[in-house]
């Protein structure tokens, strides 16, 4: 693809595949990762952000957020609330209400006076947690109302949309991304080496095992 | 109407008739104020916000924002740059973009916990100043894209949409918000009593002329 692209990293596993991809449809020259400081419980997940976008050579910006822990009260953000090891009612106890789509306007306004029309952000609606804005149709309708907002075609790059756990872990490896899983964060309980036991890890290896991959950041 | 509202106070003209037009339409008791501080160049709103939500009788909430300044580069934020006293380009040097995306999505963020569906805003993409995120296709998208991406069916609220200033003038007198109008902000240079001369203070007081009626914040 031409043009230029900025994707939203966490430093997790999926958006560091979602880097890699954004590196492979459009060149490491126009790939820039954008982090976010808002307070999460694993402030680790920053430093490891820095170290992949390093490892894909691209250079990386943090912006902060305050505003979350304003809104207050989840257990991403606030270390007093237990992380509720599955689920409380419909939504998972860490859900910060439209936390993706925070992301995603940022992630425009940062591209706008770039003029980057494309963002990047390894969102699934699949497989995981039942965040409802990270599914299709919120992105779909995030990326009209940016679009006219910012009276700028935006398009929103979600390459994992669709994938399960399985399928993200061969995309990295395919893309070449498998050395830099071994700089990723994943844990909920903010360990490392990672924990095992916590919903996020079990996925993680779920995926790995399926795939039939030793998890480099495990093997570390 | 039934339910709970929260009206995005920004302590200026219009957003302080949208907050009477809440207060009629769902009673005090059912609307909340909130405010941004968000480094606007003017901090003088937030404190005029408060006073306005006073007047009103319902409860402020000031959440801050951070991100803005370090976006950067935009007059409103950054007191280095001067004040286009007009439009350089196709937007206003005031322009952020995407600030009435970000104010909203915050608000429905804020609101969720509270299963309050009602949002309000004071934005109109009449007779203004071109900022796109005002404009009734944008807030249409937003609006379904904080639904989805919340799974809380919201509505916005825009009662002055359409209106020019003259007609918001008019609404704000048949709602007996005139008295409160004493306490807003508007001039783009920060006075009070206001320049007169900047772009904002020539929209209002044009507003007022059309109408017929005294600014009371010109008169006090």
């Amino acid at each position: 693809m031409t043009g230029k692209a900025v994707v939203v990293l966490s430093g997790g596993q999926d958006s560091t595949t979602a880097l890699w991809w954004a590196v492979d449809k459009f060149g490491a020259g126009n790939v820039e990762a954008l982090t976010y400081d808002y307070g999460q419980r694993h402030r680790v997940e920053i430093g490891c952000a820095a170290r992949i976008a390093a490892a894909a050579g691209v250079p990386q910006t943090v912006l902060p957020i305050n505003t979350f822990e304003a809104l207050g009260g989840n257990a991403l953000t606030d270390a007093n609330i237990a992380i509720d090891n599955g689920r409380s009612g419909d939504l998972p106890a860490t859900f910060v209400p439209g936390r993706n789509l925070i992301f995603l306007t940022y992630a425009a306004a940062w591209a706008w006076p770039k003029k980057i029309r494309h963002l990047v952000t390894g969102v699934a609606q699949t497989d995981y947690s039942g965040y409802p804005d990270c599914r299709r149709n919120t992105i779909d309708a995030l990326a009209t109302a940016l679009s006219l907002g910012m009276d700028f075609e935006f398009t929103i790059h979600t390459p994992l949309m669709e994938m399960s756990k399985k399928d993200t872990v061969l995309l990295a490896q395919r893309l070449g991304a498998l050395d830099a899983m071994a700089l990723t964060h994943t844990c909920y309980e903010g360990e490392r080496p990672p924990c095992g036991k916590c919903q996020a890890c079990e996925l993680r290896a779920k995926g790995f095992r399926e795939a039939g991959i030793e998890d480099p950041l495990v093997v570390a």
